[in-house]
């Protein structure tokens, strides 16, 4: 057995996560997600707040029975003036087939007059009853005090006396809520020991907001004051801006000495593996592009742009990074730039899974082809789809699926029969596939778009491997660095699996360039799914 | 006078910032950016590395003389081996025009083994000898003492040895640099609070990276351990996870009574009004979607979904807020109050030197549209001259110069005689000018170029006002923001005087978007230079 103290994590991703704005899951996403959560090792999932919703309400229809961990219902300690059983809300509450419950309770004694309308007394017996009532359903109560922090500065006693009452009467959790976020991590550290005076330190719960992007250090900071369990969310998901990020307080939580030589968690070593996976799921999930700059877990968390570090990174890369980024199931990324050498390169295929030696005179060939491709404008660090097509075509053999002849891309304003000016795109384009030659012609809302319609419109036996590509996000960039400006156009290309690849082009014409990152993208999907040779 | 002790903020976003994965300045970029810097207050701007590449280089060759900023070079110390004079790389430092030299300096043994393979003796002595240099040479010398904490770790003295070196020669600043970002604030308070005995506190400077989600804890542990200069980047950007943050460090320590009370920065309220402006107009200049969940500058960072707090707040909205928003240029997104977008408008106007009064219903009418502008997707942030062209329009009276009937364009490519692709593009437009219809037909290296050309040959008798207009820089982005993509662009403009101004356009295509950008351009230069009406 180990000696180390107990640390509960609590995520609220599936409940206060959807006070985002723009979030907003099905019943389908919510057990995804709960599923993920429960696997990487959490102990306990908020699932939602029956009876506020349907996707809640049914939520919590059936019986959850999770590997790990507790699955919690969140609502509103029982109304002032009902009894429990004459209080709607709190039977949706007691009837939520869960583990445990989580309960709300206000903890300002200015919000408790003001925002609620009634005594302090009647909160307190509030809080009392439901704690009771949830204990005989049969479930594990937990109280979240709202506003804690700032009912503690406006009337310290009173703050106190609500998280007392919920630890008398039963409550496994009591936790402290930095509802509007403004709390800085002395503060927040100095009040929770005060508390630990009255609940002790192990029945003391975090909750944090990121409003003064403290959210995590104030987490870590009340775990040094003695709390034993920490709120929040994957990837920071949550109001304003955003809850404490469970992505990055898991890891320092585990691989940090000053935490790991003193606590346990829940999650193992094996689990914190799935963290990168978990992260960027939920991102699809949202259908938004995962924060490449997310600690630990972004894409660049672990990318170094070749600079004064890069050949010293090669020597040693362990004294240039924080933790190892295999241990949360992410990569070092070397990235390749026109200051980068071959071992560089070397090391960038080998992520890619293409061998190469070094002493292949076509590797050479290759970092000259980068080193070019890069005086001239193109971008391979934000393109890693161009990057291998451009690899795979020098190191060895990629088949020439296709063959553009020529196209011919029109965009016309011009008033209409009514008076109105109207803008129409149009493009045709000359396609070689396989032999045959193919014309097609397609309209869009601007020339690119017309372009794109056109050239996916028919390209004979690869057409089925096209039909699920999608054009997610598209950037434009001139670059005036050499004699002559040019454009460089990044595309984000997306499947029906969900896999998301960029590539770039490059020309003193947009149409073009756009046009080269086009293709570039059609190749790229053709090369990986295994499109067979024309 | 003040009794607090004062701050120093010091910005290395076009240094560092630069570090991260697609950022790349072009010299106007920077120049604007510094400009921003400076308006806000920074005593210190990192400018960049002269003698690192052509952007840099170019930066350093003219004096730049800021208002409240001293302008810095960045490089590296004296290499070993190499006296002072015989060292290119540190006579490209000593020759860049600025008011000070920030020298980066191992301070970790392994890393003088390994990746400088010197002893530490000859480490010490290039700090010594660099930091001399850089003072005779008029310049204030700075050293980021880089890796420190790691070093301290591995050996505190040799680390210590560094710091105390740099400031015996004379340097104004060491600056602490937590290079691999995963260093956790209670270990920077203490370690911070040791050097303090070797190196007085105001001549320590901090420097944090957000690898584990705590630069900004980390930045504030530093103060209160004795640290009086903060580095940093504006939005935090910066290498891998980015640096400290100063857009949330900022409002944090002149709103926050734990710091606010003890230190004055060079930041007046006035200045902080601003921080929201300067945030969005870096992103735009990136050419990416700002934060929305931002900490205090954030679309979101003062917004709340409706749900259980939405009735409270209106009820007192400041005690669900832990600062104003109005006081870092932000706005509440609950309150559909228009007296606060009024009185926003209306400093904006002042800012342009247009006069408007709060009761003028026109100032309504303007508000109106900007909101339903911005909802559909313009950004008038980063587009002064187009906001200021809407304001006169719909406050008073801008002449219609010229009315544009009709263009057309084409893109087209095809093979040459001689077998080669090549790609032409061209544009007809058919404008009135002063009763008089003229077509014009241009070429162009892509279709807006063509446009552009076609469109400025010939406007009758304002051609001599537009013959020095320039274009500068051009930025598309998609925003997928509603049920269909639109097309933002943003076109930066020059004229013969050096004066530069910004334009925006919107549309589902790229082309109307662009022309629509252009004409705001044309528009704008003719109204400032006081073209008369037809």
């Amino acid at each position: 057995m180990s000696d180390k103290e107990r640390l509960y994590l609590y995520d609220t991703t599936l409940r206060d996560g959807v006070q985002t704005i723009g979030v907003d899951f099905s019943l389908e996403d919510k057990l995804l997600i709960a599923e993920t959560l429960d696997a990487l090792g959490l102990d306990y999932i908020e699932g939602g707040y029956p009876g506020a919703n349907p996707v809640d309400t049914a939520l919590f229809e059936h019986r959850r029975l999770y590997k790990n961990a507790s699955f919690t219902a969140f609502g509103m300690t029982k109304r002032a003036g009902r009894s429990i059983s004459n209080d709607p809300g709190f039977q949706d509450l007691l009837r939520a087939e869960c583990d445990s419950v989580c309960l709300v309770a206000k903890s300002w004694d200015y919000h408790v007059r003001v925002a609620l309308g009634i005594t302090n007394e009647e909160n307190l017996s509030g809080i009392s009853e439901s704690v009771k009532a949830v204990k005989e359903a049969g479930r594990e109560p937990m109280v979240d005090c709202e506003h804690f922090f700032d009912g503690y500065k406006a009337d310290k006693d009173y703050a106190l006396s609500c998280a007392r009452t919920a630890y008398d009467d039963g409550a496994r959790w009591i936790i402290l809520c930095d509802t509007n976020g403004g709390t800085l991590p002395t503060e927040i550290e100095e009040i929770v020991s005060e508390v630990t005076k009255v609940v002790p330190g192990d029945h003391l719960g975090i909750h944090t907001h990121n409003d003064t992007e403290n959210a995590v250090a104030n987490t870590l900071a009340a775990i040094r004051a003695g709390a034993r369990q920490v709120q929040g969310t994957l990837n920071g998901l949550g109001e304003r801006c955003g809850n404490a990020n469970l992505t990055s307080i898991i890891p320092t939580l585990m691989l940090k000495s000053e935490f790991a030589d003193r606590y346990d968690i829940g999650v193992k070593p094996e689990q914190l593996r799935t963290l990168t996976h978990a992260s960027r799921m939920l991102d699809e999930l949202l259908n938004r592009a995962p924060d490449r700059h997310a600690p630990y877990v972004g894409e660049s968390a672990f990318s170094t742009k070749a600079g004064i570090h890069a050949s010293a990174i090669l020597k040693d890369p362990s004294t240039y990074e924080h933790v190892d980024p295999d241990l949360v199931g992410n990569q070092r990324r070397l990235l390749v730039s026109d200051q980068g050498g071959k071992s560089n390169i070397i090391s960038e295929l080998e992520r890619l899974g293409i061998k190469a030696s070094k002493d292949d005179p076509k590797l050479t060939h290759l970092l000259d082809e980068v080193k070019s491709r890069e005086a001239g404008g193109y971008a391979y660090e934000a393109a890693d789809a161009s990057f291998e097509l451009l690899a795979r075509r020098t190191l060895g053999n990629v088949p020439r699926f296709f063959d553009v002849d020529s196209f011919r891309v029109m965009v016309e304003r011009r008033h209409n029969a009514v008076g109105e000016l109207v803008t129409m795109s149009e493009a045709t384009v000359k396609v070689h596939v396989n032999g045959s030659t193919m014309m097609s012609v397609g309209e869009g809302n601007g020339p690119i778009n017309a372009l794109d319609t056109a050239l996916r419109k028919d390209l004979g036996k690869y057409q089925d491997f096209i039909d699920d590509l999608e054009l997610v996000d598209y950037k434009v960039r001139i670059l005036t660095g050499g004699t002559d400006a040019v454009t460089r156009v990044l595309v984000e290309s997306r499947d029906g699996k969900g896999e998301r690849w960029f590539t770039v082009g490059v020309s003193p014409n947009i149409v073009d360039a756009s046009f080269e990152a086009l293709l570039d993208s059609i190749n790229y999907k053709l090369i990986r799914d295994g499109a067979p040779a024309p």
